[in-house]
């Protein structure tokens, strides 16, 4: 338009260079101003944020365009959870240098991510550090007034029901730090790389976020572990749950893996990056959530059932056994 | 309310003990949710990202409280500038530990912060790190529909204004790293302590808001130095600007660190971290603008004009010569 002289700042031309072309949406103002603006047309803007660190939530070595998609998909999972139709991001992102072979492959998994889930950059912040790299994104969602779908809300008789399937991405962890199950599948290249995958880009389920809406009594997204996520639930909504352990959806190579005794089904059930959601459902709606669910392309299973009563939920085995489930989710701290 | 158990989650705990207190507002929902809610008023929101690193934006030693209020401060700062009357918050904290003599008075500066700024903490993410600490905020404001005030906008004949003075913060920094000015004002603990207070805690001017957005073609904070911000505005505007620098206004103890020769005022004019607004007001607009900030018991100078053309601006010594200002800001990278 111009070649009007812009003021050189190394910051400004990074921005401009790999996070400009994706930022389409007219509130970003082009990165170019200080704030974006999310249009307001009444609803409920649901507001969410999460960040991931360098060693703690991806690895060092993991290929760049994942680690730009993992940060913006935990973000979207939690919309999906909430019922919320994905509105925007902002991008905080500290870096220890501006490495042209990282950024490039980095920006475009963010566009590409950003253009598939309909959740446009609206603006951010780059800053250096001399710590691992860290990612923090406030992804933003439309709700009409007063829908959101909360954790609480879970009612004795609903059913549980959980997307997807569970503790892939924990055994793609262990795969790529050279555990046990790498070992375990040393002959299997394919099973590897399909868990692997599910570690490093989760798949948020927002194609679902309006059937929950229409039809969940309380909804979350699974990201700290199937069981203490489940307890969060629970938790939150002032009830318990009776979980079949034989129903929770398990992905072929993890299913084999447990069926060989290669791991137990406790560490899948307790494994963190599955962002899946679970939602309470009940009984009278479950029908059609499914149907809703099939027409959006997403697999849900029912695992069980909320009950009355304020102790932890009981994972029952195949002979209707309690399990032990000690450690129930991740916790930083 | 109940003694139903909540799953034992170290993060958990940290946030309800530290955080839920001053998540007051009803779209927080206690920090007991995945997501927080915006109400829709049909304003738009505005949006806005600043993150500060430990040995970047804050020092190691810094007290936490004021750590905090930088944190939160930066961000209202663009509320303030774009126009926007602060709505919330949501806050990323990377920890190394959580460390209660840390987080209690951390806690306690972010509460008292986002009540006497009317800008309430809905929600957030506390992640590990074995790096620097980081505190990444996202803030929301609200403008009616359309009136968020850009950096383009700004017309040849308009006035330069900024409020407070300038080059405090630099200055302040440059004591608490022991420089020259440590050295120049050792026998004034009263001068060393204000300089460093205005670069621990800046002074957001939200009060001013509204009469920018009544006023105002154009504004932005002033975070990476006057000079080069007044570039930027410039250059978002396809404007110049011609800068009195005798007019740029200086605290008393900057003025005499001026005067006395231990700095030059360039220092002043590209230093970092002010945290005022510059902004561009038309002639026929200034006397109500001079007095409507007057109300909001804002101190506001006129430093110059703006000009038409495609040049730098020009910052003029009382001579009306042009000064070098060649390191025109500060950039990460």
């Amino acid at each position: 338009m111009t070649d009007h002289p812009q003021p050189s700042s190394g910051e400004d031309s990074l921005i401009a260079r790999y996070f400009k072309p994706i930022a389409t949406d007219p509130g970003a103002f082009g990165l170019l101003d200080d704030a974006a603006i999310l249009r307001g047309h009444g609803e409920d803007i649901v507001v969410t944020t999460d960040a991931i660190v360098e060693g703690v939530h991806f690895l060092a070595q993991d290929p760049p365009d994942t680690v730009a998609r993992k940060a913006l998909r935990v973000n979207l999972s939690d919309l999906a959870a909430k019922g919320a139709t994905a509105a925007g991001f902002v991008l905080t992102l500290a870096l220890r240098s501006a490495d042209d072979a990282w950024l490039r492959p980095f920006a475009r998994g963010l566009g590409e991510d950003a253009a598939q889930f309909a959740c446009p950059l609206l603006g951010g912040d780059t800053v250096s550090t001399p710590g691992p790299l860290m990612i923090s994104i406030t992804a933003f969602g439309r709700v009409p007034a007063g829908q959101m779908i909360r954790r609480s809300g879970a009612k004795h008789g609903d059913r549980v029901v959980v997307t997807g399937t569970i503790g892939d991405a924990t055994l793609g962890l262990d795969i790529l730090q050279g555990g046990p199950i790498a070992i375990a599948l040393a002959d299997d290249a394919a099973a590897r790389q399909a868990l692997v995958e599910r570690y490093r880009v989760p798949q948020p389920r927002n194609r679902l976020a309006i059937s929950l809406r229409g039809h969940a009594h309380a909804a979350m997204d699974v990201s700290d572990g199937l069981a203490g996520d489940i307890a969060k639930l629970c938790a939150a909504s002032f009830v318990s749950a009776a979980i079949d352990i034989q129903s929770v959806p398990l992905s072929e190579p993890a299913a084999s893996l447990v069926a060989r005794g290669a791991v137990g089904i406790e560490a899948l059930l307790s494994g963190g990056d599955d962002y899946e959601v679970v939602c309470a459902v009940p009984e009278n709606r479950f029908e059609a959530f499914t149907q809703a669910a099939r027409l959006a392309e997403v697999a849900v299973t029912s695992i069980g059932s909320i009950i009355a009563g304020a102790s932890v939920p009981r994972f029952l085995d195949a002979q209707g056994r309690p399990s032990p489930l000690s450690r129930l989710s991740y916790s930083h701290f």
